[in-house]
């Protein structure tokens, strides 16, 4: 759906604004860098609909930064960033388009990049064959090493990062983002999209992930995810897509799922969180207009400080 | 710990048997087959003790026949069968190696190899970047292809390969267990060493694995989980070395963990399953002898049909 | 309530069809098969408030085809069915009437019948004094033999069967619901009324019922219930009446009981019914009128991909 | 085995009594009554292995006193009073052994006669077709109108007659067993023979039990029992026999189940009830033997204010 | 907030009446007595809203009764009570105000008045150092001994006082609340404000008391609380104040904690309540205002056999 | 029971040692002070049976130092402490005594002094009637201003004070016990005596305790507990004595309550304490001798890694 289309709709459905995606149309970081007018016509489209933007978001450029890059990853980056697709390469030219996306948003009038990081240890995760602290050690190195200048470029225009954590990234629970954190001497550039539906099947708490990091959390996403665990199927979710009901766990329309939104509204508030709350639709049991509309208005009856609304557009062609 | 004191110390120990690992110098498939005397021998040593085998173990060789190789796997393979490192001429000596463990296993006189698989499509466990069904699909067929000239040497003598169904092989709960079998018609030559301990923590009840697979379990470890989640922490574990109390589960010594052994003994006798009950003794927080003297008398009382006790003696250096 | 009062305040609460039931005067077979424009009269009724009619139940009569027949079964029967009341005959003409309940379900243009079987084990539940298999096996005997004419009758006008499945009945359960489809040959005239709330305080998971008869649901009732479990009292409810807070469960209106209908819509679209969802209100605790309205606005809220929500007039009055 | 073999038995497996089942020959309710010597002659063969006799059982005759009768009840009553089958006859026989019951009890010298009453009510357990509160009602009152005149040839003999509540029986749980104690006026020959083992899987606290019946609780079976629910089976059991996997809950070996035995021991202390412990065993996965010495030892560990261990011998052939 | 204002803002978020405090100028007990018109006025200020007033509050008072004086009783005591601050004058002054208040309460046409009565051995709450049966025994009579008088002046008036059963007071859950009913006899002037709230985190079952106590409660509150325990935490709340996240409880708008209002609706309905339905907001992480208008509009959603919904003004300031 | 006899069953019963209580004539800290053999003497009985002593407890002179006197009090006292029983004397008279216990631990050898501290705060319990943080604040500073004096006596022997941490100290939970150490600076001197029995029913996990507090563990109880909540008690215990059924909670012996104590253990190795397991019995429910016996079987089954188990003598007699 076309920015103009996707913003009226989102209006419509009750949103106060669009967390804008730089792939796709929607927003696109070379334009905004040569074209002077692109952002203000972007700006326009959303005023249109009395629509802010509040972040945007650059997760799939993100992902090549520090991934072992296969074929997959092809099909997730624009020609020039894949080029031939040789590994460094494309980590190099991913890192370069990272710096170019803060400065695309500095442009455009915004503080906040949401994104992913990759990591060159996620393969390793489960500890065999045997596996030495010191190899999980190098992939933090690792994404100090490649990140580090790229957050030198946020810091030049005032932007933060803010990595959604998340399964496959570098930080994907509450110790591995300590341990990110650390890995990048603290630095307030770095801080995370809050994102509760990858954390609940892992049984990681959302209010401890809150607790645990609350002045470094630049904003949250609203999505919901379930267990379906009935002895017969794995957390580990048995290779299956998404929207097979034999999966371990699936998102869920926001409300739908397992996550306790009253306690992370109370842990946001507490946490002093003032960003928007940004709805991340996925759910495959459900009519995708349907469940954005119902979404936002979960979302409302559940802000009781009224937060601002915003609709996360990445995924909504 | 050489055969002969291991021996010494398993009868000790309350052990009926012992499950020889190829790995160390238990039992080496090489002189097996080029030794005649060999097998004679590691016989005379468990007789001298009134232990009988039931099974031999090789697990590492089978990690490599499907892995996507990288430095780890050095550490787990002899200089033979790591030659030079090249990934696929490593995997195919790994195969070659297999087919000669069922040769030793027949000269042996044992019926079961157990053993892992590997797989190529692991480090996808995650679907994102996004994975096609196809992708996961030709991992399959890519197990298929490498293990059933294997599985036929094993026809030839007559012996039964029995996967440990754990993370980071082609099968690691029921339903890519049941993806396995089909990708290999089905056939009798594979099957599983049941260890619940794999299982539990990834929310797969062991008594449904049983009831799936009843007639396919060739052999059974008793192996002890336990979850440890307090919100805080992850089931996938936040790339922690086992015996780190931050880890969402880790390993126990039988009976110490959250695995209803008693439903499993049911299950089994339920299922006609007449094979040994082998421990396979893991526990970072305890000693290593007081542990596996407690595993037996833990298996004994536990077995009230009475079974053959086994230790197994694959970690056990 | 007459079927005219009945259906204006269907419509007037919110549902878009009626679930004509064959007891009292709602839909009478008899009038049905000798009087030609009774079923069209049914339809001006239901026409003129905009009401569908999806299926016909006949429960009471079905109940008295295999259960062993005593003075309940008076209350339950119309004269002509219940005769002198001597047992066998019973059977017969209420098998009778069920053969006809098909004509007239086709007449009306309806292809479902929903109703129950009776049962003449169900009084054997518990296995004391002690009852052999064979016992048990004579009984599903008994309900192919009775039930088979039947069903031929049904095939013959191109109408359906759907069981309710409920205790009293020769299926109860999966286990009892599977045996019954093996006792008739699992000929597809004989399908399920699915209702969860006959389910859900035996401990019966509704998501498993419909995964395991998938292609096998012919009609879905709303319904929820609550088991209301404290130590001091049972499952199986004491001898108390409905209603009576002692018990061990109850029925409840929709949304106010225990059952997890997020779920169930979750599997009935994933097994593709695109029936009605039909409810049968019943709660003790509750305003009749108040509850059916609630009702259709919780069926309403609840079904994101639209079905048509009808209302079962069957206990109406 | 008969009772010289199996007082041998279990004085050999740890038991200090056994109670005597007046079904198989243990021991004959008319050979007492009519051989002066037999008494004398069972206390011997006791005596012999140091074994008591706290109770005697007579549960298949009592169960005829209220039932109504069909074919599963020739197998459970002796052909003297069985007769020609026909039900009230057989019922006032049972009546009567009853009673003789009582008198040999009274002159083996054992104060307490354990049993089932049977139950003209049972079968309306599921209030459908709908049943009246006055039909339940007439259940209880012929349960006093039979049970009355035996109960006065119990007090006759100062013997107390100890129900085991227990499903088919007039009363299975607290509130049945509570109208039960009503409906004879609350005389005191009418008490409870306490089983956790038919409470447990319907959900009846064994310790609320006993509180409410603290004075009326004559004898105490351990036995135990486990639910065995995963969403695809039923509480009711599904007409599957004991030992059938598939079924919702099954009897155990004691502490084998799920039934907590150390809170009963404290609430029977608290009850201030001074009776023996009687095994039932009956666990359809184990071996008798083994179970039974297992057994022994398990209530010796639990009871730490010693209290003597029986075995009952009623089902052990 | 001046009650003019309060009743206008009531009426607009939806209450029907509001419950009176003593405390603060809504309702001054000593003008009530003594200016004629007093009563009158503020019964037309409700009216003028179309609000009801059901009962009166004077919780502040009451609680001086019986407790041991210290400084924070000073700041919930009018000046005429406070006075010298000595504590037995000061629990007979509190002790006369009580009487008064039911004269007010009686003029103003109300027959209930909500309180607290105090405790003279709540700070005996542990048993250690050692507590002697006989020391809880005379704070018990202690209350009978100062509110027995305080009972009479209400039934000389026909008024009801009901105890909010609560921490700190000489009932707080079914055991006190029943031990304290037998300290003044039974007498029907002495009843109970049932407030779930206090209840739910102690872990007492709000349905159990109303279960206990069916005709002796007079007022009900609708109150939320959640217990916020993880485990390094307390439910004692480690001397933190209301609000701070670390608490082991705290209290929580209406349908935002762990109550399960729809079994207390038809708990009491089952007890013939017929009374109002309170609303006493409190909620840390929530505006005042909005929490007031949700907690109405929850109350109606609630109440099935709709009872009158009335905010209690207590604590509104 | 006097020091000879105890000692000489504590050996027969299978503990290593015996914790010497202050109160009685086990260890009298004015004899110690004044006689120059006294500790010599205590020493030889206890090396007569092969007892070490790790620790003294000296609990009831130390909850005198901070509460508020009152009666109770001057049963755990001595005379000479409790004089004319004025509180401020008392409390200093107290505060002097554990400085005299010091130095008597250092005669006799020992490093750890367990006790009380006692609470001015603890009757604030419950924030009802309004409390100030700065209230409580003040308790803690009234802990330090009368303890600092006391460990600097401490300090000068080289002895530790471990504050058993329970309900009516200054520290009963996590957050508390952090309070209590930053009041004193966090010096050495004061840490704990970690008992899990006071933890448990709070709700507190006794692994987290640990976890927060590793270093700072001097001494380890072995006391077990159990909730025996039902929905009708309260965990407040409703002001029964020890022992009541109904409480909320109560004491159990050690294996039979709900504490997980393999988890403790596992906690307490890794955070490197290598003290004594003193086992501190009491269980209401059943005989002081066998629950001593088995709770030292149950120690020594229980810790894998071997401690010293040593006994409570404190309430012995």
């Amino acid at each position: 759906m076309p920015l103009p289309a996707l913003a009226a709709k989102a209006a419509e459905l009750g949103y106060d604004g669009l967390e804008l995606a730089c792939w796709g149309d929607h927003f696109e970081v070379d334009k905004a860098l040569s074209n002077d007018s692109y952002c203000r016509s972007r700006l326009d489209i959303l005023a249109k609909h009395k629509l802010k933007c509040y972040a945007i978001s650059n997760h799939l450029v993100g992902q090549c930064v520090c991934d072992l890059i296969d074929e997959r990853h092809k099909t997730i980056l624009p020609p020039r960033v894949w080029g031939d697709g040789k590994p460094e390469p494309v980590r190099q030219r991913a890192a370069h388009e990272m710096k170019d996306t803060a400065a695309a948003a500095a442009k455009l009038g915004v503080k906040i990049v949401n994104g992913f990081t990759g990591s060159s240890v996620w393969h390793k995760l489960y500890f065999f064959p045997p596996t030495a602290a010191s190899e999980i050690e190098s992939g933090y190195r690792d994404f100090a090493a490649r990140w580090n200048p790229i957050f030198d470029a946020f810091d030049k225009v005032g932007v933060l990062f803010a990595l959604e954590v998340h399964p496959t990234e570098i930080a994907y629970d509450i110790h591995t983002a300590r341990h990110a954190i650390e890995a990048v001497g603290g630095r307030p550039t770095f801080g995370f999209n809050f994102d509760p539906s990858h954390l609940i099947w892992q049984g990681v708490c959302p209010v401890k992930f809150i607790d645990a990091f609350a002045g470094r959390i630049y904003h949250v996403h609203i999505k919901d995810a379930k267990r379906q665990m009935d002895g017969t199927n794995s957390i580990l979710s048995s290779h299956l897509a998404f929207g097979d009901p034999r999966r371990g766990w699936d998102f869920r329309s926001p409300g739908r799922g397992e996550i306790d939104f009253e306690e992370i509204i109370r842990a946001l508030n507490h946490a002093q969180y003032h960003g928007p709350l940004s709805v991340e639709w996925e759910d495959s049991g459900m009519d995708r207009i349907h469940g954005a509309k119902e979404a936002a208005a979960f979302v409302r009856r559940l802000d009781f400080d009224p937060s601002n609304v915003a609709f996360d557009a990445a995924f909504s062609e």
